[in-house]
Formats: structure tokens, sequence, C-alpha cells
């Protein structure tokens, strides 16, 4: 069944109404201009959305846990504004990066700022005090993943071959881990119960990881209007995506690939390869079978709207046009 | 009196072993090498040696709070990481900078994982756990202050003129919180009343202050050699240290003031111009009261071994030689 779109954005703009509050632009003012600059400029929300979800699944009010659903959407801006200085990537959310405006210092200041507003929002959320710190616990440990998965990321930008093994563990703590932990604070701090929270976690890791993959297809197949940022930007740079990863492993490796940039005629060529040799049907597939492992961890769960609801975003987040 | 260096060390040795078991080095290799790089490079640890000796002064077991002050130590090195890229500084502790040897990419996600493990260790520390979830959220204020610190800091070298005030907010949440924070965060884990924990949280701040303004002190009067990075860096950079703020506030302005770099006689030079403004000693006036305001924010405590200890730390902080 397709999502109904009211309903993650209702919730996104409910986090989005406040991000406004809990983090108003004060002074020095440009540093709270730079760390508002994506906020502002959009977004999906789908992580703190999860997160608001998985707190009505274990009979919660979602409404107490707003400021953590902040908290997990600020992190995630935290990665993108330091991603795009390390990738150099100057178009985000269709605007100017971070880095682009207010230069390298500002942006790597402005993510270290949402960074530490997170932690600092999160501390107080309303919610008992063991439940808060393991929440609290549980964010940190995602951050250090995250720097891990982006470490390797850029590793493999080097490197010859990677394997689909390293792909997997490197999309799983790039992108995976904040999603689930999404899902888990969400139950965490709205009292479930081991199983709701456990299995929670794995949708929210499993079905990250699935997102991740479709966002890589995305990025071939989506023009740039609607993608707000360059089509066909991870070839050129190189990335190491499953796609590419399967179409080498076949012998099929487009001449544009890491070349730092091409006409939007090579891309068009070089994506045309890549659907013959298979690879990004490889990759859709991988992507759907993750997200159904997702939806089964969450068996756990009694039946309910929103858990129906967490079911197709768990498809919305491989199907999702952009 | 002088303080009894021996008391330092000992701290010192404490949470350098700590850090080696609380941060090892796990894959992504050199991530972790990247991260451990400063933290191996000595430093004096005056930051978790004061935290351990706040626990010790309301009476706690301070081996109970070393994973705590291991946390502190690295919110201080991922600053100094972050803030060696942005500041373009090339040497620390006499050692290359991070982002000299693993590149800007590899330093800011160094910096953002020893972050992220501050809190992940901190957020396991054996305390009840309403403390430490308060010690989080104040660690959390204390990093997003930094981030305004260096913002000003950075601010004031494309500035004419900084007013006194501004250069005092500027080390206040630069460098005074941090401090603030070790102090503070031992009192709390340690069953400290509301009082302590507030007297020791200022102790800190303000001794903290004391020393920043000695360090930009040190930077004109000490031997690169002995201070492990170049001497007159802040002048050549430009810096508008209190010095500078008194000296160009009697219409003093070395000639070498913000030009990038200048001979080691060109510097002596300019350090003889601002000794014969009084600019030096203004600012070590200043830094003395500050840590007399700090020592009188103890007060609070009862008499003990490690409060003499405490109020000679306060003193070594504006006294030491490097």
């Amino acid at each position: 069944m397709a999502i109904d779109l009211g309903d993650l954005e209702r919730r996104a703009a409910m986090v989005s109404l406040a991000i406004g509050e809990l983090l108003p632009v004060q002074r020095p003012e440009q540093l709270y201009r730079a760390g508002r600059h994506l906020l502002d400029a959009g977004g999906k929300r789908l992580r703190p959305s999860m997160l608001l979800m998985a707190s009505e699944a274990v009979g919660g009010n979602p409404l107490d846990v707003v400021p953590a659903a902040v908290a997990i959407e600020l992190v995630h801006n935290f990665t993108l504004i330091h991603d795009d200085i390390m990738d150099n990537a100057d178009l985000r959310r269709g605007k100017p990066a971070v880095h682009v405006l207010w230069g390298t210092s500002g942006a790597i200041l402005a993510g270290d700022t949402l960074y530490s507003k997170a932690f600092q929002i999160l501390s107080g959320a309303k919610a008992d005090p063991v439940r808060v710190l393991s929440s609290m616990g549980m964010l940190s440990q995602t951050c250090a993943s995250i720097c891990e998965g982006q470490w390797m990321d850029l590793d493999f930008e080097g490197r010859d071959e990677v394997f689909e093994a390293e792909y997997m563990e490197m999309i799983e703590k790039k992108t995976g881990v904040l999603y689930g932990a999404s899902a888990w604070i969400g139950a965490m701090l709205s009292g479930g119960s081991q199983e709701e929270v456990a299995g929670l976690g794995e949708y929210g890791r499993l079905t990250g990881m699935g997102f991740q993959i479709h966002d890589d297809i995305l990025d071939l197949t989506v023009p740039a209007e609607v993608l707000g940022k360059r089509r066909g930007g991870d070839l050129v740079e190189g990335k190491k995506t499953l796609i590419m990863i399967h179409a080498m492993g076949h012998g099929v490796r487009p001449g544009l690939f890491g070349r730092g940039k091409a006409s939007m005629e090579e891309i068009e060529d070089a994506i045309s390869l890549l659907d013959d040799s298979g690879s990004i049907e490889y990759a859709r597939a991988k992507a759907i079978d993750l997200v159904d492992r997702g939806k089964e961890a969450i068996g756990v769960l009694k039946d309910s709207a929103v858990k129906a609801l967490l079911l197709d975003l768990a498809d919305y987040m491989i199907r999702r046009g952009y």
C-alpha cells in the first residue's frame, strides 16, 4: 500500500516548527544562520518522523518526543554539512552548501554547533532519566558509527576494488544506524519493552540501508531539478556504490567514472550501460530485500494504525521519487 | 604556594592510561589513529585533572569519575583538531597537526569521532543516572558555547576593533566553560551539593579564563621548542588578544600584526613594544584577578588537602611556563 503523504507531511511540519523553537537564531547570529541554513531548506524529515511513529507504535504520546525528533534531525544535518565539505559538494536541497556560503571554517563550526545542540536538546527530554540516558548513549554511539561509515566511504574512493560486504558495512554505518537510532529512541523514550525497542531499532537500521541504496539509484535516475543536486554526481566522483560494485564485477566501468566531471550526454550513456549490465536492477533487489527484513523486524508490535503506517513508510523509503 | 607537580602528573598519568582503554584503535584503523594522534602527543591534562580533584573535594572517589575525565579530554582534543584546520596551524604539541597528516577531511572526521566518543563514554559513567544526565546536558551546552567562542575568535580576525568585553566573552566561551564543566561535572557525578557544584563550576570557569589570558602571554614569551608551536603565532595571525586590544587602545600596533609571517627579529621587536606599552603587564593583572575570584568561589568547600591542591592549581594555571 502506498503511504498517505499527508501522514508524513504532518509530522514533518511538527518537526520543522519545533526546530524553530529549539534552535533559535541567537548570537553569534551568523553561526546560527549557518546552522539553520540546510534545516530551513527543507528535507523530508524521514528520520524524525520515524522516531515519532515509533513512539506512537509503543503507546507513547508523540508530542512528548518531539525534542528528541529534532535532535535526530540536527545530527542528520550536522553530518550533511561536514560531508559536503569533504565531498566538495556545492549544492544541497537545491541551495548552495553551507561551506559555499560561510567557508570551510564556518561550515565546520555550524556542524559542530548542531551536534552540540542535538545532545543538549535530547538531554532535556521529558521521560524517565534512565531511558533518556540510554537514548543519549545510543545517539553518541550512532554518531561514532556515522564517522566510521563516512571514513570508509572516503577510503573507498581511493581504492581500486571494494567488496560488496564492505559497501554494506559502510551504508549500515553511514545511513542505517541513524534510522535505527531514530526508531530505537522513539520507542525507548516512550516506554517500549525491550523487544519493541530492539525490533524497531532493527526496522530502522535495515530500512535505512535500503534507503541508502535507493538514494544511490536516485542519483542516477532523477533530474537535477528534482534531486536538488547534480545528477550522476556519484559517478563522476568515483563513488563505489553497490551499482558500480556490481558493474565492475561484470567488467563494466563507464569512462567518466571518477573523472571529476562529464557532460549530460556522457552521464546518460553511462546510465544506459549500468542499466544493460543489470547493475541498477541488482541494487534495487537488494534494497527491496532489506526493506522486507526491516518490516519483519516489527512483527513484535501489536497491530495498529501506526504499525501499518511504519510498514508503508518502509516501502516509501525505496519507492520515493527523490 | 607552588603546586606539587607530582600531584598533577599522577592524575595525568591515570587519564592517559584510561584513554588507551576507553578509546582503543579499532577499525577503521586510520580514523582512530588520527583521533589518538594529539591525545598520545601528551598535553598537561589539566581539565581532566581538575575534574578528578573536584570529585575528591566533594568526598567522591576520583577513580569512579575517570571515564568522565577522559570524556573532557576528548572534547578538548576534538576542539584542538578542528581549530587547527580553521587556523591553518600546522604544529601542535610539537607534532604535525592532524590535518597535516590526514588531510582536512580526515581531521574533520577524527574530531567528530572524539566528540561522539566523549558523549558515549560519559553516558556510561557509574553514578546516579540523574546526575549523569545533568552532566551530559552541561557538557553539550558547553560544547555549543565553545563553538560560539571559536566563531567569535575567527570573527575578530576580520574586524578592525574588538572591545575588551567582547574578548572576555570570547575566552569565557572558548576556554572558560570547558574548565567550568570539568569541575562542575566532577562535583556533580560525585554527589556534591548544589552549592559545591556551582562553586566548583565558577572556580573552573574563572580560572579557565585566566588560563587563556596566560596562554596568550605565553605565545609571546616562550620559545617555540618549549611551546610546541611557533612563537608569536597569534601576532602574525592578527589575533586580537587582550594584550593587543590594550596595545591598540594605546596607539601601539606592531607592523607585523596580521601579516601572516615575520622574522624572529621582527617578532622580538614587536614583543618589546608590547612590553613597553604595559600591555603584557595589563593582561597579567587581569589573569591574576580572574584566578583570585576563582579561588574565592570555592570558599564553599570545607578545608581539605584537595581543596588546598585546587587553590594551588588555580595559581599554576597562570604561572606555568608552557
